[in-house]
């Protein structure tokens, strides 16, 4: 079992060098380096007694040949990075289930329904402004105006995706039954620090976090800032920084709510004037929609208040919404369970980030597995997750793959 | 008396004509625009009997002849711009006296002193990085290294003035006798509000207030805005918004003191990650360096305590200190009472704004007189002072020059 970790580790190194040159990797979809990722991919599916084919959406899937299955359950997770992004978001929720299924083919184990391990294109969205194309194209959901935009080097979806071998008007054909789904579940590295600090190597998720974006700009007046008093400032930043305080305080003491002014920019930044405006977004995150909501009015009747007070006009927008995703009791139960067999004792948590899981709640249930992630570092050079969490995390999926069918038929 | 702020209205209108392109004023010492301005500031100081000369460091000096006196007292002003300024800030503290001396010219007056009119090359420091070239090369203070400073061009400060017609290796034959020099005066638009919501068109300068500035710096811990829980968090944007309200409100509930976070950059600047440094200014003003100091330490103090609580690293510099300068009873007196013949009540207040005062205060005396400005907007280009304010500014100046040696014998 030690074994399946340590190859995990080495083929997540080998893959880790198919990238653009800088620090860390970046792997970016329809380009020479995910080309290459894909053949490196297939050879380890195959290697795993898997059929594979690449579809119109650029997903490469390995798929299990059980006789006489009727329904599929859908495992896997992206191959992309961000730009100098780590060797493990994304791509280790392709290599950790090809394993799985690597152990069951020796074992020679027949499985009653078959497993789809899909290697997504493109979850980031860092080349085009678009997300999930592949997880998108599998749910119908896919929106075929997003083949229209264009890369930083103007060229545009639709062509990257030809010039890589594609024939993306094939991709309305790739919807898949949900009838016979029997769900998707991904396997991701935590990307906080929540495992990690309660010692333990893996993770069951409870939902994927709904998250909303605040664009709120104050407009104040500049000045000298020697020469105009301080009872007539319109200082824009002074309101900033109260909404900051604000926002960072609610969310530290309101549960299930995570919430961050992540960026901030200020006009004319200058030492000697008085800052006449503020840039600044709120993200809110939280599992659970009312907790969400409420604190997003919240944040808006805060602004509001701090306008008033210090003499500022306020510009307060919603850009940006998506509602959380519970994961589905029937696969959930069932991975708690296998993870209960092989640690002892299992922690529930959300995920703050989004991932191909979201998209996919559209054919099916869904749900996670998180792998301890070193020092909560994700997207940058250093992520880490180690050889005995993954082998920790292939022991899991074997265990819940043999022990599934059990838990959807008393289920159904 | 009118007629005399309204040819100051004229003059200072024509003037700004000579500027860059753009909207406002753009004149940059030892420029065309410097030369052609020199030309027409020699015709104003000639239309009022006075003998012109360009000193080696750029300045225009118009001094008076009056026979038998040996003392001198020095006024005016720059005759620089900062890019797409105004058409008063310093050109008017040259105008000005320029008129009120033409005015005692008409009438034959002779005053027991010699006036000069100093217009100054370069005040505000945007061409070169270096300022009040022509007010330091008269007290004796100019750093001759300055000399190799370059423009965006790369043009030297040596260059630029050899090619302006200029020896600057004279410069330091340029140092005045202060046993013979009364002291300067020096009039000034406002560039704050305090005149107009006191509706009065001339204040007096009780001092130039010191300044102060700090580069502070939080070092916190990014991470995913999403997956990162609250209560992990070095949220270097938090540590900041705490200073930046206690900077605000510790100045706001302080008498003689303005403080002002300016700039702030903050890193990595995204929605969704936790910002893991934010970099600010924080700018201390008082015309009473012992306020100035406290205040410095006090705002030192609060940022450890922030970076203590939140765990952040911090670097807190001193960057710049200036101490403040006080005006003198010799020149500030007879200035008040000026006023105060004039308008029946004399407002005193501070200059949160350096000038070329600032400098000459090596050589002697200083005052300042303030002119009321519209709204308190300075250094843009709908920078206003009215004609009908002018007028007062030169019959006060009048008043003042003849009324001078009354109070400088008394005081003697």
């Amino acid at each position: 079992m030690i074994n399946s970790g340590q190859l995990a580790a080495d083929r997540l190194t080998e893959i880790a060098k198919i990238s653009e040159d800088g620090p860390g990797v970046t792997r970016l979809p329809f380009t020479r380096e995910h080309a290459v990722a894909v053949e490196m991919i297939e050879s380890w599916m195959q290697d795993a007694g898997l059929q594979t084919h690449l579809d119109a959406a650029g997903t490469l899937v390995g798929r299990t040949n059980f006789t006489g299955a009727t329904q599929t359950l859908y495992m896997g997770s992206h191959q992309d990075s961000v730009r100098q992004g780590g060797a493990y978001d994304g791509i280790m929720g392709i290599a950790l289930p090809i394993l799985a299924l690597k152990e069951l083919h020796n074992e020679g184990v027949v499985l009653p329904f078959n497993v789809e391990v899909l290697a997504f294109a493109d979850e980031e969205g860092v080349r085009f402004p678009t997300a999930l194309i592949g997880s998108r194209a599998l749910t119908g959901t896919f929106d075929p105006d997003v083949l229209k935009l264009e890369d930083r080097d103007g060229i545009s979806l639709e062509k990257a995706m030809q010039d890589f071998g594609l024939l993306p008007e094939n991709i309305p054909n790739l919807k898949r039954n949900s009838d016979q789904a029997l769900g998707f579940v991904e396997v991701h590295i935590e990307q906080g620090p929540v495992l990690q600090d309660a010692n333990l190597s893996l993770g069951v998720v409870t939902a994927i976090c709904g998250i909303e974006r605040h664009s709120v700009t104050f407009h104040g007046v500049s000045g000298h800032a020697g020469t105009l008093p301080m009872r007539n400032r319109q200082d824009a930043l002074v309101g900033a920084s109260k909404l900051i305080s604000f926002v960072h305080e609610l969310a530290l003491n309101t549960e299930h709510l995570r919430a961050t002014v992540g960026a901030l920019d200020i006009s004319p930044n200058v030492v000697n004037a008085v800052p006449h405006e503020a840039r600044l977004t709120v993200e809110i995150r939280s599992a659970d929609d009312n907790v969400r909501s409420e604190a997003a009015q919240r944040f808006e009747v805060k602004a509001k208040e701090i306008a008033q007070t210090h003499g500022l006009k306020l510009n307060y927008d919603r850009t940006y919404a998506q509602h959380a995703q519970q994961c589905a009791d029937s696969l959930k139960r069932p991975l708690t369970a296998a993870v209960e067999v092989h640690a002892g004792r299992a922690l529930t948590l959300p995920s703050g980030a989004t991932h191909d899981a979201s998209a996919m709640a559209d054919l099916g249930p869904i749900a996670m597995l998180f792998v301890r992630c070193k020092d909560g570092i994700s997207h940058n050079p250093s992520e880490y997750a180690s050889p005995e969490d993954m082998g920790d995390a292939i022991n899991v999926i074997v265990l819940f793959l043999r022990s599934f069918p059990v838990w959807s038929k008393t289920l159904l």
